[in-house]
């Protein structure tokens, strides 16, 4: 049953380790233009506010499902992660919440145009919606998320679903004046929950079955 | 480009949430009988002894892929992952080395049946290898794993690959005495690194994309 000693010579290019997987083209910061236009209105709300909030959506809309993109951006060499940074401490996917009966493409190209794209020049052809990544469970309004429903919940309060978003060649980010837009390298973004919290700091994972087509001009 | 308002009800099943992945059937625990055969057996040597036999074997093969199998089954309405529990305290999935020039199917089919199936009665057959779910890097010989390769890497040593294998409603596993074939919940591996390394509990996150289909006697 031991290996069969034959001797060949292989191909050592990681490429061919990872031939039967899905490759992935991504292109350099440079190709993108960011401009800005008017900052966003945000709910200020304290944390107990929120969740008198969620209660209450859930109540007339039930579960509650989030969309968000991982857009990604070659620096260096090594493909980085688009997020936007509030406040300097926090980290957020571009994304959001969906309209009830808005299916996950509409909203999640909705919510792109929104915080990527200019006012009114945007249509839902700005976006290449790929396929679901993953998707995080909050089984109750006060936990946090995990990546499966556990049997003893009855009903999830809130579902996010991770879509892979290509970038084309190159285009224009406007980006409202209250959020910043940084591509985050995902050697720092790997394991980092402190900073990046278990959603994106996860995300290295779930792109690992890529190979990534660096396009370089 | 606040919502619009509407209010209509939705669906609240997770179902809905999830209706655009994939599902898995997962069946019973109770539903596999377990059966043993002779020990396997392996190698016994330090980590200077494994470092150097990497590289002599990445001298005459190159880089080295690991293939290794994501295998679910149901108990207490929750998924678990199977895993070879060794000397109590180290956690393996199925798997193994690929052969120089072996696939990745042909490969993990031929490591499954060897420690999971009884010897000679076994077949490909026996194995339904379904999609890479992640892959993991060893840029040099005595480092982490990474899910990413970073650029200043020149020739990875070796590369994991981690394949779902869907099982039957019903098998027989035959495990070599000197392993232990244990069912460990998702929700306890989750994140939980210190019992089981970084690829094993990251398997819940790269799982998470799918629905479980819970099949009952």
């Amino acid at each position: 049953m031991g290996d069969d000693g034959r001797l060949h010579a292989i191909d050592d290019d990681e490429a061919s380790a990872a031939d039967q997987s899905l490759a992935i083209d991504i292109y350099p910061l440079s190709n993108y233009y960011f401009g800005s236009k008017q900052p966003l209105l945000f709910k200020d709300e304290t944390l107990a506010d929120r969740v008198l909030r969620m209660k209450s959506n859930y109540a007339a809309y039930g579960l509650r499902t989030c969309v968000e993109a991982v857009l990604l951006v070659e620096l260096f060499k090594h493909p980085h992660l688009l997020l936007f940074q509030i406040r300097n401490s926090i980290f957020k996917l571009p994304g959001g919440r969906l309209r009830p009966n808005e299916s996950d493409i509409d909203g999640l190209t909705r919510k792109l145009s929104r915080k990527l794209s200019a006012d009114g020049a945007s249509d839902a052809s700005d976006w290449e919606v790929g396929e679901c990544l993953g998707m995080w469970w909050r089984p109750d309004f006060e936990t946090l998320l995990f990546p499966y429903l556990s049997s003893n919940v009855k009903g999830a309060k809130e579902c996010t679903k991770l879509f892979l978003v290509k970038l084309p060649e190159g285009r224009k980010f406007v980006v409202p004046k209250n959020l910043k837009l940084i591509a985050v390298p995902l050697c720092q973004i790997h394991e980092n929950h402190k900073t990046y919290g278990p959603v994106i700091s996860g995300i290295p994972q779930l792109l690992s079955k890529f190979s990534f087509n660096i396009i370089e001009n």
